[in-house]
């Protein structure tokens, strides 16, 4: 679950701090000085402000003691990778997105993530689009559910996922294995590229498979949410037939 | 294949007559005044004009004699469903949309279906996003090699599907059966809702299975255009291991 905080004082200050607040959910109606404050420093600094009746509001707190206003934070210290790794239930699914740029692809893959179980999305600091409004939207609600964890170092994260147990499966058009063929046993961790260019060298270089969505037609690549999407059911699809455990029947 | 148009005064006459062209290809470089009349009518009627080079214009036109000019014609006489049924291998694969609205679902699932190797899409032309320039972008190319037939009545449409012995499958969330116990033999249409209210009743009755993506998440429902793209490679999946003659390794 990401962390979320509650009430004027917790929120303002984590907007001060410029940390990544996915979105401020705001109670309706009533009126408080303190939380138009708070609304307007979201708007000054293009935070997602969301209206919500009160007893939404409670549950999302978790409590009554919110005065009204909650944030939902992104990346946040309590979704270190290492906090996440520690909390998975295996075998573990994560998705990892090497610069994917668009916020609406990002939030699909976020919808589509959560959707197949997974545990949690991975996207780096740079050059990739973050948890805007805009990608909020096309996870419709599933980024409220699911980590997506903000690290500073792909490649360092990577690496803490292979020491984590995690098989990293890298979908590039240009492998010979299908994605038909991969074994998906244990924990995966599904690694794409960004919308124009793919998985960068290193990436591809870190990940133990690369594999490719087979293609019929005459344009070989698919859009990257499409492409996690069918990854990530084909994961699931193997996880019921085997009876995991987890996901069984 | 688009049915194209060749020359100024057959795109020029089409344009003015309002058919459904999804871009218009114009050789770059040069001057003609009758051409820039062509790319001035497509900006005015918001049909995407596409710059090329000349030896690229040739192979679409399949001919030199185009003047600088081809139109890619959606939904054309010559793409009618009856026509597009009739030139289709066994075991034909179509996506039906009943009522996307947004043009890059739309686009994204052009080019998934492509690359999954289905023999057309099916729109209707009312409530419905069509292919605009927004859906061609999307569709990164798919656009020019898949027809999209745009049919005035959905039902009329389904009713010739199953008469030419395509199986209606429509994905609803709420259906018992899910995609993994489906059979899928034989001519598969998949038949899919729009973004916000899924498959409409009528539509869902026509259909003969209706399934659903098993989800994991708490979010039910997946992007239109993800839960297309993993449908869409599920039938894949199951021709090529079947080894259909057609998909086979």
């Amino acid at each position: 679950m990401p962390a979320h905080l509650i009430g004027v004082h917790a929120v303002s200050e984590a907007l001060r701090e410029g940390r990544k607040i996915s979105r401020v959910v705001v109670v309706r109606g009533g009126k408080s000085a303190a939380r138009d404050a708070v609304v307007e420093e979201c708007r000054r600094r293009k935070v997602t402000v969301q209206f919500a009746p009160r007893d939404a509001v409670d549950r999302l707190a978790r409590t009554r003691k919110h005065q009204g206003v909650v944030a939902v934070v992104a990346g946040s210290r309590a979704e270190s990778l290492a906090a996440v790794l520690e909390q998975i239930d295996p075998p573990g699914l994560l998705v990892v997105l090497d610069g994917v740029q668009d916020p609406r692809n990002l939030g699909a893959i976020v919808r589509s993530a959560h959707a197949a179980g997974a545990d949690a999305v991975v996207i780096p600091g740079r050059r990739s689009a973050g948890l805007t409004e805009a990608a909020s939207k096309a996870a419709a609600g599933a980024a409220e559910h699911l980590p997506v964890v903000v690290v500073k170092n792909l490649n360092q994260a990577l690496d803490m996922l292979k020491s984590g147990g995690f098989w990293l499966y890298g979908l590039d058009e240009r492998a010979p294995q299908t994605y038909l063929e991969a074994d998906f046993g244990g924990n995966v961790a599904l690694v794409l590229g960004g919308e124009g260019e793919g998985l960068h060298r290193l990436t591809a270089e870190k990940c133990d498979f690369l594999i490719r969505i087979p293609v019929v037609g005459r344009i070989a690549s698919l859009n990257v949410s499409v492409a996690a999407g069918v990854a990530l059911f084909e994961v699931l699809r193997r996880r019921i037939a085997n009876d995991d455990g987890k996901h069984g029947a």
